[in-house]
């Protein structure tokens, strides 16, 4: 059964879940954004939907509305936001427990969060992103369920506590590791050489740390406690300061774990 | 055309590259390891060639030798490895220079570097792997590039100082990013919760990296500057000293990377 959906917010997880959400049967009827030209763009030209820089949605359609806005500004929106009656509130953030949503003026409030990242543009597969899911109510929980189903396979209702861990490792193992690719690039073309050379690697790499565990998957100078190699390297970093930094607590902390 | 091939060493390296010269028409004749047992099963089992745990190669047909061994050994067995006359001797080792085979009795030395991670049992397919080569004579500079073009589609003469960088650059991109994955998932471990849960997002990261470039795909709190989010996280850290060191020093390096 389709929902009649509102959206609050209009860049990139905003787009991509109400493009999902839509090509999912579901309604996407109401757009909001403080900046009423992004909101008019957003709504008109992608999804034929009511805009609006106003939060006061007593007199829309939509049952269901998904925050997919900053952080910082939930709490804020969260509590001037005017809603119909018997209506539901959800935010789409991987760090902010579901009582940021508290100061709603309904109890129906929840968490509608995609483990993915998203880009401008380019569409991205949602049918194998896992949701995490948090109800405060059971109606809350049933919706979150029929809007999870409808676009992805997998999905886990988590409480907020697990999501905040969720979203540290996401942030170790993808924000970090895709800088310490910025930083080998860096390396490569100031010595003019190119980034594509590594690419067959790092393919390769991530393949063998998904199939057989990343764990198992280790090799490299730290892992082999090769200390002239990490010697050699370490120095040649040695105008970089912070780079050297990172070179050595990462390197230490690898030849560390497989002491233990 | 076909080259007859000894092979030093047993490991990986030795068994992936033996594997593939053999596939493309090489004959593996000799096969050298200190241990006569791991020559003999290498030898005899994988590749029905001559198998020996003395270095002295004056009874062979070989007529090119790649060493496939630890970095701190190539010296040593370059010194007292007897080639027959007018023979190769190649390493492929990303950290050693040419000149660790310097003590070896011919001329005719050069670097076979396969850009690449190799496991144990998994064939690798190294049609596409870039071959860093460096050669010392013109005569060994022909063979190198007829064994590395036998082999993969992607061949490149590099001297020692740059081969030196592309190591260095393949430890950041691929063993430190590795690591970052098995510490996300002694995370998630720790939590009851599964590694598998961050699959999905670790593979769309790096597709995105390798499409888009790493610096124009970074996203995260770092990214952003979401300062109340980095605190939470760090504070979350704060029991392990060295996780936290880890997590300081790279969102950093982040937000200064993203300031400049």
């Amino acid at each position: 059964m389709g929902h009649n959906i509102g959206i609050i917010g209009t860049g990139n997880v905003a787009w991509h879940l109400a493009r999902s959400l839509e090509n999912s049967g579901h309604i996407i009827s109401t757009i909001y954004d403080r900046n009423i030209d992004k909101a008019k763009k957003f709504g008109l030209d992608y999804f034929n939907a009511v805009f609006t820089n106003t939060l006061d949605f007593r007199n829309t359609e939509a049952t269901v509305f998904i925050m997919a806005i900053s952080d910082d500004a939930i709490e804020e929106v969260a509590q001037a936001i005017i809603l119909p009656d018997n209506t539901h509130l959800f935010h789409t953030s991987g760090t902010k427990s579901i009582e940021s949503l508290g100061y709603a003026r309904t109890e129906n409030i929840g968490v509608f969060y995609p483990l993915q990242t998203f880009s401008k543009g380019k569409q991205t597969d949602l049918s194998r992103v896992p949701f995490c899911l948090e109800a405060e109510t059971e109606s809350s929980e049933r919706i979150l369920k029929s809007l999870a189903s409808s676009i992805s396979k997998e999905y886990h209702f988590v409480d907020s506590r697990q999501r905040a861990v969720i979203h540290l490792s996401a942030v170790i193992a993808c924000n970090f590791s895709n800088h310490m690719m910025s930083i080998a690039k860096g390396i490569l073309e100031s010595n003019d050489m190119n980034f594509d050379l590594l690419k067959p690697l790092i393919a390769e790499t991530i393949n063998k740390a998904l199939a057989i565990g990343p764990e198992n998957a280790q090799t490299g100078p730290a892992r082999r406690k090769d200390l002239k190699t990490l010697d050699k390297q370490l120095h040649s970093l040695e105008s970089d300061e912070s780079l050297s930094k990172i070179y050595e607590v990462i390197s230490q902390h690898i030849i560390d774990y497989y002491s233990e």
